[in-house]
């Protein structure tokens, strides 16, 4: 877009009388960089058309909501977006500036694109992925057997998030095998019904497949699928053990089936859709996750912008057939009870878990959470003495880790309501995974984004017995020390985060989640002595946020 | 949107480059001028964002489309465009001009007007809806039995097309019982299972019911539902029969479920997707046709520019579950095979009939249709002694009635194929609808777009039998008296148009296609002896059109 034609645009906005605008130009570079940062920064929160999810609107003109009026950004003008970006807002927005992620230059940048319309993203047509697709190595010419001799079933993928790239590690000698490009701060690593391939998605839309079976694992097939992306998953079902990959795209809005061994992609579906309980059109109704439905052949498709859980039935790749559960909004992430059987899924602006019983295709509950922002990951299960089968998950903006009943016909009066809160020590909330394993005795719970300090760098043991924090562990010092910036400028590590057990599961892992600057290690404890075990440290492991051990992703088991 | 702000539009495509713009500016009222006559005369063919579908491209950027490039209105000037309005063009642009629907001043305003960006076409939620929603005649008020003692289900609704309104004519004595007003341009009417329902659609998507057991049947409901509209059913499946009825809509590009009694609006789904087989996002994926599955409680959706066919589930209302069966681009119009198992429906810029079998829920074949543009409305369907069951079509563009063998078991060489081609006397095209009934051993043909006045103003009669044009019926001159407008000018009425059976399969009803300026007639002919029985005539039945018999309507009789 010219500089000439974005100014004239600007002075269109002034003329229709929206607010006393000030001219504003931006260079075909700035454009280009402000649309950068945009998408790294702002698109996950605010969406790509500026409408506001988790984060409020940010469009240049007025906007009457439901609730409040909310003014645009002509309206607020470039001082007041400056202070909101540089330092952030109670209600949750981050200060980019302050925390050192955006300069000062940066920030200004920011304001005066946020004045101008939103750039119309990128539609993504069949052609177009096609294009990107890449089958490193053809299926003909991989392996027939596992070529390796080490214990591939208890790898770990380690996203090193900022670098862009992904480490395999052997789980039983704690050796970096492999480490691999990947996308853009790889939201997701998923595992083959079979556990040898692993399958990545960046946020940037690109997905790709590795070969567990290679003695050094690659990459051997790649696509960039959407603008922006944060699942995958793979067909698990009898008969389609690995057949077909899915990713769910924040951008475009969209579901796309790809060949499970050299994603070619097949089938694109849009998720634009009306939300459910306005029942308003959603043009950015994002896929926020997915899982395999082990009871049909079927993915479990959560829209966060519409609050609707599709059921993707896959058999006919062709013919899709979708049913569309109405669920809550904005739907995020979640996981499986230990039958396998009830999906549960955080709602994180209602403070709602969702119930989808996946074999009759229906939902079953909705249950307040009993916090603020649930945020499951996966969850943990645990086969409580005094509840029966309980699902854990924990709160970002609360001090709450929360048990649900999920056996409603063992234990009905315990089933899909809140039986137990824990209270982590200290205040606040800021835990983004809790972690269990059906060997072991603990659950485990991490605290990354709790501002204190102390509590941010410890994580936080859960005794299954009684439901009660046993054990806080703090990370050694030595190893959150902070890096440097080339100004000289110390940042520190935020504490341990994402936990992840081995194929046995006498083992639990946490990393130290640092920045780009150092790398920062695995740290490996006895899951029943909670003895530091094992620190992995390795100068290519930079940023490593979460681990998928091949044998509990591809069972789904926690 | 104010002039200040469209005039700076322009300028700004001219900044950036695109072409030498004459700046372009348009007063409120020209806007609103011109978006009118867009909606009624452009839309159809050309798409609310203007991006072509039957008719091409016409946005002021150029396109650089799969096949070729389409120059933008911008390039083409207004001097171009004022020519092709008002002359047509070879391809199908009707000369809007010089046939007198548009002066030459609305011909100069719309050629400006398509220099301008479309104007983003209102969204419609839950709560726009439900402002429009009326129960003039609550469900406890209305009769509990007919209280008419005329033969209702001998009813004929009558589309009095540019009026704006509905005849309600009793079948038996040939009297019409009521007029009632409808939405605009109405496209179609379809009945409740049970007959005593009658659903109106219009082309401004107001959907409304009218209630037959009255003395005087009048709308009992009505609601708008869209901007823009071709289609309405209602729920067939047993157990569900009038619980349901289901709007189509061209924009918003959707499907809504109505309650079938009051028209309460329940649930509104997206048909904005993805093209079957180029897979590229399609906005304004439009509802061209629904018909209501005999097998199971599902609404076959047939969605125009993406080429799917969605066998959308309507049993759990608020969740429905949705085939999306890839057919061929663009769906329009379709009917049943007398066995009411396969649908028949046309892609008519493909020259092709695709068939969907209801049972199975798939494709079973895609037929070219050796014709140019199929245009089957419904169909006939005959059981030939030669070729045993087939279904028949015409085409607008060319002059070939078809006979597709519908059989796969009993007559499988000639399933789904043409296995014959029926050309009426003379040449060309022209033809919209064809129609028969079990009883009857004709089929009746029309013509009215053929542009000889002798072959558009006359209907064909084929035999069954040997599936030839045995007779060829002319309008009887006294009904082709053309009309004259205020200022004197002349205006001819089109030759016959759509025909329909009375219930018992003895009368085959056509209607003088007129215009707004004088009434015109409805033949009843014997549909054994062809003889002209009856010309029902009446002050108020001007422009009729569609005419739908209650009895062939509830039980898809053709």
């Amino acid at each position: 877009m010219s500089k000439k034609l974005l100014s004239v645009v600007a002075v269109s906005v002034m003329f229709s009388g929206v607010a006393i605008a000030e001219e504003i130009k931006l260079s075909d570079a700035e454009m280009k960089k402000a649309n950068q940062i945009y998408f790294d920064r702002c698109a996950g929160c605010h969406g790509m058309l500026r409408k506001g999810a988790l984060g409020p609107w940010i469009r240049p003109e007025h906007h009457k909501g439901k609730k409040k009026e909310v003014p645009g950004t002509k309206e607020l003008g470039t001082e007041a977006l400056v202070n909101i970006i540089y330092n952030g807002t109670p209600g949750g927005m981050p200060g980019w500036g302050k925390s050192g992620e955006l300069t000062k230059d940066e920030v200004e940048l920011m304001a005066k694109y946020l004045q101008l319309p939103p750039v119309a993203p990128p539609e993504k047509s069949m052609a177009d992925m096609k294009k990107t697709w890449k089958v490193e190595v053809p299926v003909d010419k991989r392996p027939k057997k596992p070529e390796t001799d080490r214990n591939w079933k208890n790898y770990f993928g380690v996203v090193l998030r900022d670098v862009g790239k992904i480490a395999i590690i052997d789980g039983d000698k704690k050796e970096v095998v492999s480490v691999v490009p990947s996308g853009f701060a790889t939201h997701i690593l998923r595992s083959s019904a079979d556990g040898r391939y692993m399958y990545a998605i960046g946020r940037d839309g690109k997905a790709e497949v590795i070969d567990l079976w290679m003695k050094k694992p690659q990459v051997v097939s790649e696509i960039r699928v959407c603008n922006d992306a944060r699942s995958i998953d793979t067909s698990k079902y009898k008969g389609y053990e690995g057949k077909y990959a899915v990713v769910g795209c924040y951008w475009p809005p969209s579901i796309v089936t790809l060949d499970g061994k050299t994603l070619e992609p097949l089938k694109i579906v849009s998720t634009a859709s009306y939300t459910y309980d306005t029942e308003e059109f959603h043009r950015e109704a994002r896929v926020a996750s997915i899982v395999a439905n082990h009871y049909k052949p079927q993915w479990i498709i959560n829209v966060k912008e519409t609050g609707q859980v599709w059921l993707y039935d896959y058999s006919d790749v062709n013919n899709p057939t979708i049913k569309m559960i109405e669920a809550e909004r904005f739907l995020h992430d979640g996981g499986w009870d230990s039958t396998k059987r009830y999906f549960l899924v955080a709602a994180n602006a209602r403070n709602t878990i969702c119930v989808v019983d996946a074999k009759e295709g229906k939902l079953v509950a909705k249950i307040p959470s009993g916090g603020t922002k649930p945020h499951p990951g996966r969850g943990a299960n645990v086969n409580s003495k005094k509840y029966g089968p309980v699902w854990i998950t924990g709160h970002i903006g609360s001090n709450d880790i929360v048990a649900i009943g999920t056996d409603p016909k063992g234990h009905p009066d315990n089933a899909w309501k809140v039986v137990k809160k824990i209270k982590l020590p200290g205040k606040g909330g800021g835990n983004l995974f809790v972690k269990t394993h059906p060997k072991c005795k603990y659950i485990f719970a991490d605290r990354p984004v709790n501002p204190d300090r102390k509590l941010q760098t410890q994580f936080y043991v859960i005794d299954k017995n009684t439901l009660e924090v046993v054990k806080t562990i703090p990370i050694p010092e030595e190893y959150l020390k902070p890096a440097k910036t080339k100004d000289g400028k110390e940042v520190k590590a935020r504490g341990p985060v994402h936990f992840e057990f081995n194929a046995d599961g006498t083992e639990v892992w946490t990393s130290v989640w640092g920045n780009k600057l150092e790398p920062t290690p695995i740290l490996v404890y006895d899951a029943n002595t909670l003895k530091l075990k094992k620190v992995i440290k390795d100068p290519r492991i930079i940023t490593p946020t979460g681990k998928f051990n091949v044998t509990n992703t591809m069972g789904d088991i926690y």
